[in-house]
């Protein structure tokens, strides 16, 4: 499981366009107090409102770690780059980097590391070695997203989840199975990294036993219907054992991302599909919300897109970003939950 | 995707339960003209029926590889066994191993196959990067083994219908996921041991497009209800594309293998919970059999279990090792297939 040291320097590098800069700005957003400051490489690099410092000024005000906080083009390593990694490296920091190329895989990086006893993260991989999973019931709540597909708002739901629970006093833990969560977190499994035989044990390693109050909110991966990605989906499923589960959709897209052949499901569908997987690990497992990412929507329609599934689902609707969450919240503690949230 | 050089001298060690030869047995039964030997390393060594032969006579008699047939207590390599591995390597052939350990972990075995430009196979591992799936739909029909557990007969099942299929001139091919069927078949992908996010581009890699009345014969893994293995399951399933599937089932066997707490499915329960999955890539799926391991029961109670599964599913039931699979043949065959194979 990875373990990373906070709080951080965010790389920015020569980003000029936001959707290059998603990590950094997701990060900034979910985990600010992590945040010591911005490194651009120019004035025409995005300003993500943070103080700008060199890694020895981040190092100096406690800085541990700096985080690539951009996609480069392609998914390599510039030259430039390194410049200013070594650079960190000596000023006492780690690396953090989401990229799929492994920081070892360039050799000064991998000389100063071992030199200077400092840890490269490569939290796109998994270099864990994780048990077969148990199925054996462990103590504590959980609550997990899923999806009709990928990419529409598991992670930000999970965030969001996680924020309104702690205000009301709830003992809860953000787990983390993606890069970007886990840079925000400083910790999780990038679950889809995992050999395929242990999914269900990494899932199981990732939110272990627990205090009966106490939720872990576990933040999903792909979609059962994904031609590509539902077996990471039914093995997180399994391994997490949620006691509550939120759908994520996204109301404008009517066919899985990338594969225009493979409709997505009715929010119907989609619950009867999970229910039966999530009840084999967990018999008590039931929907308590639909989260809606309705940021292609203007206002009416978005609020007609929450009460259609409400109508259809039964169940709290929400678009975490947007309108309110508190009903979700509600109905997770209500039933078998509120006595064991009571009693704490 | 593995590719091995046949034939094989099987290495037996020095094993004197069969219990320990499940490998060596199976390469035997299935692969017998693959087979140009065996190597016991004393007196008490099971025969498997095969000539005794050195490294080199082996070679002399036209081995490739020699197999490691046998599972040492442990999954480590004996100290004993390192001798007769390197005196294989300098007599010409590769080394085909199915241990948790890999061969390269070995100093000497190393540095000899990289002298001497020989490949170590280590065929529970995967080193090959997959795609990620596209979800295409590929040309060729595709069989695909499913079951209610694990270690009831998939892989046999897929043997004998693509004997009983090739027996009916029809263009069969057997694709292995597991590391036994690799070595029957000389190829194929561990499929467990591909990385999550590539389950199923690996299954669809290893049946590629093939002509119209082509069948790809695909050995299954896990089940969809198991704790641990179900998303190698779904993965497979999604990337298979099956045109048929046979449902694989022990009818002595009431919870999951080495999970108690976890029962199985009925029959109708298993068929309900697969045929969706298996039509998100293939709307045409169908189930054609229901294969029973009938391997705990006498004669009678077999033939019962059989009349009772076909009257449950509707399906042809037979046991591969016991009783006749031409009817799952003949159905399969039947309807959207029939004017393909008429064709051929």
């Amino acid at each position: 499981m990875t373990d990373i040291a906070k709080p951080y320097l965010l790389f920015l590098a020569d980003a000029e366009n936001p959707a290059l800069a998603k990590t950094a700005l997701g990060v900034r957003d979910w985990a600010r107090e992590d945040c010591v400051g911005q490194l651009r490489l120019t004035p025409s690099t995005i300003d993500i409102g943070l103080p700008d410092l060199t890694p020895s000024e981040a190092a100096a005000r406690g800085a541990r770690s700096l985080l690539i906080g951009v996609a480069p083009v392609g998914g390599q390593l510039p030259e430039a780059w390194q410049t200013i990694l070594l650079a960190a490296l000596e000023a006492g920091l780690d690396i953090v980097s989401g990229l799929h190329v492994r920081l070892e895989a360039f050799p000064a990086l991998a000389e100063a590391a071992a030199r200077l006893g400092r840890t490269l993260h490569n939290v796109r991989h998994s270099d864990t070695v994780f048990p077969v999973a148990t199925g054996r019931k462990r103590t504590g709540r959980r609550l997990l997203m899923v999806g009709t597909d990928c990419a529409l708002g598991k992670k930000y739901t999970a965030l969001a989840l996680t924020k309104a629970m702690r205000e009301r006093g709830i003992d809860a833990t953000f787990r983390a199975t993606g890069q970007t969560g886990i840079m925000i977190a400083g910790g999780g499994i990038a679950i889809d990294a995992v050999v395929a035989d242990f999914i269900a044990g990494a899932a199981e390693t990732l939110s272990p036993d627990a205090a009966p109050d106490h939720w872990d909110v576990i933040e999903g991966q792909g979609a059962l219907f994904h031609p590509a990605y539902a077996g990471v989906t039914l093995g997180l499923l399994h391994g997490s054992q949620p006691d509550a589960l939120v759908l994520c959709h996204d109301p404008a897209r009517s066919v899985t991302s990338f594969f225009p052949d493979y409709p997505l499901p009715t929010l119907e569908a989609a619950i009867a599909a999970y229910l039966p997987h999530a009840q084999r690990t967990n018999p008590a497992a039931r929907f308590v919300g639909v989260s809606l990412n309705t940021s292609a929507l203007d206002e009416d329609t978005a609020r007609r897109a929450l009460e259609d599934a409400h109508a259809r689902t039964g169940l709290p609707v929400f678009d975490p970003l947007r309108f309110g969450i508190e009903a979700v919240v509600d109905e997770m503690l209500s039933g078998p939950f509120q006595a064991a949230v009571a009693a704490a």
